[in-house]
């Protein structure tokens, strides 16, 4: 059994640097990069050679390492100096990831811990090195959590229908919607997928059918417009996709097409889950109401394959997300468990064992 | 105000030719080509120059007259033989275009009857010209007439939502989904129209929105998967497609993805009408399950923009059409009425109507 994708790692010890997959090259040709200093990996994070909101921050917390793993000389205000301008030279690389800013600041965070408490120069780049590993390990054990938790909703022979990609390429684990699905493979559950290719920017075709081919999953393509025939032909058991923003109702924030889809699963009767850790849970967002939607620029469907697919003058909505109200998700699949027909009530209890558990909020 | 633009048409007087927009140039640019012989006639439908069953028809009848406009010499079996020939020259066309078999048909039972009733040659290439008018003639009346009977749905201010093309580039005259829109604009009713890319072969950004841009219509683009939103958002009132088959119970066939979108509008209480000639009814299908749905070939979504967008080894599932049961169709606007909430015994009256009032009907 071929295992999921390892979008990035650290390699070597220290000095050390980051190898990732470059995914502008999918779905082409699987090219690894070697990432070595810190403006490679603001350039790295930029460009979109790395994307998926938890893979940005294990990307973002080694990419600190790549900026003070050879200060081992200097001293402990220095290092956190360093620290505080390698952390603001790679908050640049994009304007919105929450999770490179929350990465960004719990690495910074930590040296200034340390220093308060008496550590010189070197102990506190190895806390540093603690810190970023610390964050990929547990959003290894946070993907892995929720597939566990969603493994309990397949059963051999079901297919899966999943929408853009929330799978390993987008976390430093096995991904949060395709989390089960590796998981059910590991027990010798036999799982297919559906993917919408999910326009306008083809995350689904691009990268989650590449990563499950690559892991040697049976995946069909199809485009967006043929879920509902895909349902009402009998080929779907289950619907599951991540999330961007949870609203504290239940309200699912996901890519442009996830309430469609939502909306079609609940038409044929097929259960409808979004997985996603709890970090993704927004509590100042009472609903879905609250989540603000960006709209993207028109050329992305109007030239999104490189070349022009309808006339200049059309005018173009081009909403990057949309909100599925909570009476249209089963359930949400988190770390803690799964939260079945999500309430406001439920999301907040979820969220109180979370912090008991210690599980990092992001905000 | 602009007009809908022409998707093809006779020029000069006997001999003349064809003149039509070269559709496989937009939406970039809009060229005319002028179409002389039949075998570019051949060439025209089978690159999908002129596409839609209703344009097709009328290409075919025009191209059979490029055949046999300059046999006034000849006797009258031999310009019948020639006819026949250049039917069987045309009919290789497409493979499956229902309309271009039942127009060369006609072309050719005309002559046969011309024969028989004693015409000489030159009489029977006149007959021949008033046909292939006819055939125009009708597709244009019966556009107008759905139109007609389409715009009792429109009130000032409303937005149409769209799918695929069933516009005046896929007929002979103002189309028929977009008919009403056009006579709307005639009458001063102030319309909106946002319209689905549709993919794979993306006809809603290529040729629907090319065309209502032509025709000053305020056109909004949206990819597939956005038409939910769109209709949560409040900014769609009505829904009109076109279709390729209708079954006898009301089941709708149409390009895939309107079944989804039926679904979505059934979801937001939005009206959802399919607009098509009595030709387009196939009697011989009692439902939707009747129809043989095709599945194209990979490529058309894998690689649809001129390059590959999804890994090579990827399984897809590319149906090309969808059925939209009669429960979820609000009505069916023909040239003879609004068949509201069809049934078998309304869909059966309306054939009835229209046998009597001499529609033709395609099979």
């Amino acid at each position: 059994m071929k295992p999921h994708v390892e979008t990035l790692r650290w390699v070597g010890d220290r000095p050390g640097y980051v190898e990732m997959i470059d995914q502008t090259r999918l779905p082409e040709e699987r090219v690894l990069i070697a990432v070595k200093t810190v403006d490679e990996m603001r350039d790295a994070i930029r460009r979109l050679a790395v994307r998926g909101a938890p893979a940005i921050g294990v990307a973002a917390g080694y990419g600190v390492l790549l900026g003070v793993q050879e200060l081992d000389e200097l001293d402990a205000a220095n290092v956190v100096g360093v620290t505080q301008e390698v952390a603001a030279t790679l908050a640049k690389a994009r304007p919105t990831a929450v999770n490179l800013f929350w990465a960004l600041d719990r690495m910074v965070k930590r040296a200034q811990r340390e220093m308060r408490s008496g550590a010189p120069g070197e102990r506190i780049v190895s806390a540093l090195f603690e810190e970023a590993r610390a964050i990929h390990a547990e959003d290894r054990a946070t993907c892995r959590a929720i597939g566990e938790h969603g493994v309990t909703l397949l059963k051999p022979g079901m297919t899966v229908l999943t929408h853009c990609n929330a799978g390993a390429l987008a976390t430093g684990g096995m991904g949060t919607a395709l989390a089960p699905v590796y998981v059910a493979r590991e027990r010798g559950i036999e799982v297919k997928v559906f993917v919408d290719e999910t326009r306008p920017l083809l995350q689904g075709a691009r990268l989650t059918a590449w990563e499950l081919v690559q892991a040697g999953v049976d995946v069909t393509l199809i485009t967006d417009n043929m879920a509902a025939s895909a349902m009402a032909a009998g080929k779907i058991d289950i619907v599951l996709i991540g999330s961007d923003r949870i609203a504290r109702n239940g309200d699912v924030c996901n890519k442009i097409g996830s309430y469609g889809v939502a909306l079609l699963a609940h038409a044929h009767g097929i259960p409808f889950y979004a997985l996603a850790p709890l970090s993704t849970f927004d509590a100042e967002s009472a609903s879905g109401a609250d989540i603000p939607i960006e709209e993207r620029a028109p050329e992305e469907v109007t030239q999104g394959f490189g070349r022009r697919t309808a006339p200049p003058q059309v005018k173009v909505w081009n909403p990057a997300f949309d909100v599925t109200p909570a009476r249209l998700v089963t359930g949400i699949v988190t770390e803690v468990g799964i939260l079945s027909h999500p309430t406001t009530a439920i999301v907040e209890a979820a969220l109180e064992r979370g912090r008991i558990a210690g599980q990092h909020a992001r905000t």
